[in-house]
């Protein structure tokens, strides 16, 4: 029990390793913090699948600063689901407070995926960021399923 | 005379150096994304601010951290003043496109500032980014004084 307790706070450490308080005034404040993270996230995750799918034709500098952009913010809106974010003009489950552990699992395969997009898509072949995409989109809808209201 | 048309046309060739159409499907999604980028790009110039005046205490490592953030967010909304965005949930002001060349020159002062204030905040020294994020917040200012809606 002691374990489950310890490992528990490992969790919750790593997901919220400053306190609120810190980064934000309001839960308010993280809550839109956050929804523009993922704007500037999903802007740069469509612009590569655009071409990974072929609705737009491939090109590699392009891709590359996307993977720019990417490397940076993808991981930005997973600092802001800070206690008390729950409430508000957010679409966030209370799952995602309830099940930390869950959350956590769930954002950290996106991340393990969007670090390889990154890496893919600075590679300058097409087929990489194809297998890339195609493997990183699942963990955006995984984390939407479980963890965004509809 | 011909040199002035040339000369605009290399500004507006510099501006928006990518076709609307190839970054964003429709004018609504250039808004949404600029105003993403400029929440997160706030976000982080605050956290920044707050050291620098005191608010909070100086964290080499989170200002670094945020440093990296701006160097990155903080060209992102300047991509996304596209044609036929000035109309909908925006406070752009028209003056935007009516004087490109005036909004080019404010935008890149601000962008010369930003680079500066994440090379200041990347040394470790809380005088530095003092005097970095002293001479930043009066290009944000005069941007938001002549091209956004109150």
């Amino acid at each position: 029990m002691r374990k489950v307790i310890s490992v528990s706070a490992s969790l919750l450490a790593l997901a919220c390793s400053v306190p609120a308080q810190a980064q934000f005034a309001k839960a308010e404040d993280a809550i839109k913090y956050r929804k523009a993270g993922f704007t500037v996230m999903a802007a740069h995750f469509g612009r590569l699948g655009a071409m990974a799918q072929g609705r737009a034709p491939f090109d590699a500098k392009a891709a590359a600063d996307s993977a720019d952009v990417l490397a940076v913010v993808s991981r930005l809106p997973f600092t802001a689901f800070v206690d008390g974010s729950d409430k508000g003009e957010t679409r966030a489950k209370p799952e995602i407070w309830k099940d930390a552990a869950k959350f956590k699992d769930a954002a950290d395969k996106n991340q393990a995926e969007m670090a390889k997009l990154v890496a893919a898509a600075k590679t300058g072949n097409l087929d990489n960021l194809k297998a890339a995409f195609g493997s990183a989109a699942p963990t955006c809808k995984a984390c939407h399923d479980n963890f965004r209201k509809d």
